[in-house]
């Protein structure tokens, strides 16, 4: 049985238990919004999750680290490296986007070395195995579904599936025009195999066979969003909202069937439409969990993206979104290193525990009550334990050290902190 | 005569007319708001500013650095290297913070080699050199107004200066309570002084003085907010607004007598106050240009306050501020160096320019759509060329070349950008 099934069926399992948990709720909770569809708990039947994450409703906003090897890096080595990277700076889940090397293998690899939920994107290995051969458009449905069957008999928990891309949608694309068109890797692959077949997208027309698949596993569906703009002069427009409308319908029969379904969004959206994203989701899709990539508020800041991400994503958090994508510095500029996916995760952290903050989760603000107290006693030990990224904090201290201990080397002796306590409590 | 004085004549400066130019507006309107003090144009009379910035209603989001020598690190070499690189990325002004070294002479270097608007606080010479002589609570008031009119005669063009810490204000900061207290430097002199000496605050009480300089060279009042809170549960409370009620009286006193004035704000904000913090700063202050430091939306993140004040700062743009103080990666661990200005600098003007996006100013979204339709045709010239940060581009893009020239190393071939296009324009 699903973690849906047994929601339905009254039950709690022990990964909702460890859920609630977690976040500091009671596991009433958690089954209540799993039997609803507004929570789902990614966790293949054949995965091991030492500590499972709930992602949705009334949950600390989750965080996503995409790592994957590349057609220039297609050392899995290297993603072992930024896997343990991104598990240690925080991250609650993690994507194998690998389009590069032996990819059914490195997929194995990566799972055995993943101690948190795993997703992938399965279109990519149909993809690449058909291009190596020829082009993508050469893929067959067969093939895809052979290969989503792999991924989750493999244990993967949570499935990146474009199946919202529907010759209607390609259509309203097209007449809408856009700046930037298709930026989904994924969403581009089949736009390019439905128009070259003249066929309609298989995700889409054998979406039973995808929640046989996903049932039988408990396989968490991401619905994903093919059309997301990629920039912001396309935000918003009728070929994203048409394709989040499909979706919205898929999430339905994904719950009828048992199925655990999240829904992705955008992409890049300028601020004055983040808001209004999170709102037309969470009423298209009937509260399913959203998980956004960014959004990225503006276009203009490669090597920045961390930042532009971190923007859009803590204003779609505070909003209400569930899930954040990290987006690292390297975004449109190149593969990331292990550095990058450290600032990557620890600012889309950020943006989360921002928007939990505003949103009113349950200790977010303890948190950074605790690390004030801290801070204002001078404790720097106490500090080092509270903040977000020890290593960070140790290397600024340590490079620009002060004469005085007690203090830092901004202000020294005119410490604010230090310097006013002599007056202000006495008397 | 000041701007304001100009303006109010009904004649428009070179200044304005050169600030029209940059903000592709009429300098009618710029004389307009000058008028109403809705806008100002940071310029002393002896300071050569080859390209003025006004600050305020309708303009795009200006961005501050801070520099300045501390006791630990008292080179102003090291200074004129930051005042640099933040003049090179970016910066519309730039604040010597200087506490380290004779800084007098530190003040006028830096004023020499700043061609950008440059603000001071005085009351950290005054205070430095009375804890040279003893402590800090031995200023006299008459070493304080000295420093005031150097500053004003060596030709700063703003003044940081805490005149809404009246006794009364203090008495209601003892009252409500805070976790960190005062965390401005200024405000905890001021604070001190008050108190070991048992007066009221000489930048309130002798305002008018104050004025009297800031007219005679057209020096902007940056009035400061001494008891903006320094972690998120100290924030919008009673001693932070009851200075502000203080500001927006001296606001209009600064009008009267043909001052230009903004008003300084916070700090560390939840999120979900940022918008009414900016709020009650137009009302209370008759919509005086706000000039906010961060805001920083989580304390919990030491090594990324430019993060954190990246994600406050475009919500506080977006809703009307009109002034962002950057704040470093080294904020609450240490003095920064240059690259850490320049990471400070570059995430202040995403900040800014993504809140310009969403408040509507002029030009602002034409600027992502080169950038977009650039990205589109991969054309990485034109990319480079209007990216905010060139350096950073390119350190990405060799750092992780590809194989393939015309795309990055993260799809490589399978680059969504490229793959689309052959099908989707097609007949």
């Amino acid at each position: 049985m699903t973690q849906l099934e047994i929601a339905r069926a009254g039950k709690i399992s022990p990964e909702m238990t460890a859920v609630a948990e977690f976040e500091r709720l009671e596991a009433e909770e958690i089954r209540a919004g799993i039997a609803e569809g507004v929570i789902c708990i990614p966790r293949n039947i054949h995965h091991d999750i030492p500590r499972p994450r709930g992602i949705g409703k009334g949950l600390s906003t989750k965080v996503n680290a995409n790592i994957g090897t590349s057609g220039d890096f297609p050392n899995v080595e290297d993603e072992l490296v930024k896997l343990r990277v991104a598990i240690e700076a925080g991250a609650d889940a993690v994507m194998d986007l690998s389009t590069g090397g032996d990819l059914a293998a490195v997929r194995r690899t990566v799972i055995d070395n993943c101690t948190v939920p795993l997703g992938t994107v399965p279109i990519y290995e149909t993809a690449v195995r058909a291009a190596d051969g020829g082009s993508v458009v050469d893929m067959s449905e067969d093939d895809l579904f052979r290969v989503i069957e792999r991924n989750a008999t493999d244990g993967v928990d949570f499935l990146t599936v474009h199946c919202g891309i529907t010759r209607e949608a390609i259509a309203r694309l097209q007449e809408c025009g856009r700046v930037a068109d298709v930026v989904s890797r994924g969403g581009a692959f089949l736009v390019c195999w439905m128009l070259a077949n003249g066929k309609e997208n298989p995700l889409y027309s054998r979406f039973d066979d995808l929640l046989d698949i996903c049932r039988a596993h408990d396989v968490t569906l991401s619905l994903g969003d093919g059309f997301r703009p990629g920039c912001l002069a396309d935000a918003t427009d009728r070929a994203q909202i048409q394709e989040l409308i499909i979706l919205g319908e898929l999430v339905d029969r994904a719950r009828k069937a048992g199925v655990q379904s999240m829904v992705e969004g955008p992409g890049h959206v300028p601020m004055n439409q983040v808001i209004t994203n999170i709102q037309i989701q969470k009423t298209l899709c009937k509260g399913a969990p959203f998980y956004v990539l960014g959004p990225l508020v503006t276009d203009v800041a490669p090597g920045y993206d961390h930042i532009t991400s971190a923007i859009g994503g803590a204003i779609a958090a505070a909003a209400g979104v569930d899930f954040l994508c990290y987006v690292t510095p390297s975004e449109h500029l190149g593969l990331p290193g292990p550095d990058e996916v450290r600032e990557g995760v620890i600012a889309a952290r950020i943006a989360a525990h921002a928007g939990d903050i505003a949103k009113g989760v349950k200790g977010a603000m303890e948190w950074d009550r605790e690390m004030s107290v801290a801070r204002k006693k001078l404790d720097w030990e106490k500090q080092l334990e509270l903040c977000i990224d020890p290593i960070k904090f140790k290397k600024f201290r340590s490079e620009r050290a002060t004469s005085a201990e007690e203090v830092c080397s901004m202000c020294g002796k005119y410490c604010a902190m230090k310097v006013v306590d002599e007056y202000l409590h006495k008397g």
